[in-house]
């Protein structure tokens, strides 16, 4: 958790060793980077073997929030007490160097150490499943066909306290202007996500979508 | 590895258990992805602490490759025989349904199991980095300031034979046409990832940009 000075504490589990000027452990910026996307990955490790599992999550505070399937691998495992670490990664552009060496990417990324735990309380179920919407597409909750018994039976809801995290951003030009002269172009290739045009389902329009929805990501 | 029929075999670690409809074993869908970006999430778990790490990956048959500092953490622990999942995540729209529990996520997946070994043949070396480089920015190698002793040194490359993966992919409208009726829009939301204009370094142009380079990925 952070501490007082808002920032999570260095310790062997999430100081970052190499390239450490990039490191950054203010809550302000893990906060920035975990709400810039709805896709992260889980990392955890069944019987000696690491996976890494994409899926959704959002946040509220200090905790993460991801769901299932309430019978996928990832749900049972981790609601019994096992770590998990959450990374959030976005890719911001292709940094082209004079070398192999000093070519790279902008990026910023945060990696988010915790143990997670079933969400059971029906009422906080319900508002985070609210929240999680609200995040990732504003004002759509209140237009969705109500969730039935069964649907949220079938769903489990994971929250993990950020006990440990760091972040990671390069966001420069190539760091190789010692060697400007050497005759190859250098400079970034700036990647970003954008919006197609939405495609109403097959069966036609049932109401006009409200396309201020889209906007808290991209 | 993919056995005779191109396929990975399904076993206890890489079976799909959950929308297990979207799972695909073949080789020809498993590489397809893995070569659509370079960006991977390397899971690994130290001391009882699972890890995922982003870093950018290629890929030459049936094995998978990555560098790093040779002193991170994550190269020190992979060249030490211990197992990993790289996960490559395309994610290709959010797919709007009538209900929350039919909102899904348009994506293309594939998680590879492993266990990587540090890549110490000097020539071989050399080959990857090359290769590394032709899937990364095609052409652009033989432009570069060669590597020199000391930038070898400092990098650690790891090789993986995939022994288990298994993708997944969504790419469809949303799956809940029997809620037509409801009175909400329902249809996919495309995203994809864009280059943006080339931004040349401070130190200016020192030979034009070869735009050709990008086209491997977008």
């Amino acid at each position: 958790m952070p501490t007082e000075n808002n920032s999570f504490t260095k310790t062997a589990k999430n100081t970052v060793k190499r390239g450490h000027k990039r490191a950054l452990y203010d809550a302000d910026t893990v906060y920035s980077i975990l709400d810039s996307h709805f896709l992260c990955h889980v990392a955890f490790e069944v019987e000696g073997q690491p996976h890494a599992i994409p899926t959704c999550h959002w946040r509220e505070g200090n905790k993460l929030y991801w769901h299932g399937s309430s019978k996928s691998h990832m749900i049972q495992h981790l609601s019994k007490g096992n770590p998990a670490c959450v990374t959030v990664t976005q890719l911001d552009g292709l940094v082209l160097a004079r070398s192999a060496f000093s070519t790279s990417v902008n990026y910023r990324s945060v990696m988010c150490y915790g143990t997670p735990q079933l969400v059971e309380d029906a009422k906080e179920w319900d508002r985070q499943m609210e929240l999680f919407f609200e995040q990732l597409a504003p004002g759509r909750w209140p237009q969705l066909r109500p969730m039935t018994a069964q649907e949220r039976k079938a769903t489990g809801l994971l929250v993990m306290e950020i006990e440990d995290a760091a972040a990671k951003v390069r966001s420069a030009p190539p760091g190789d202007a010692d060697e400007s002269e050497y005759p190859v172009w250098a400079g970034v290739v700036p990647l970003k996500t954008v919006v197609g045009q939405p495609q109403v389902a097959p069966e036609g329009e049932a109401a006009p979508l409200n396309h201020s929805i889209m906007t808290n990501f991209w």
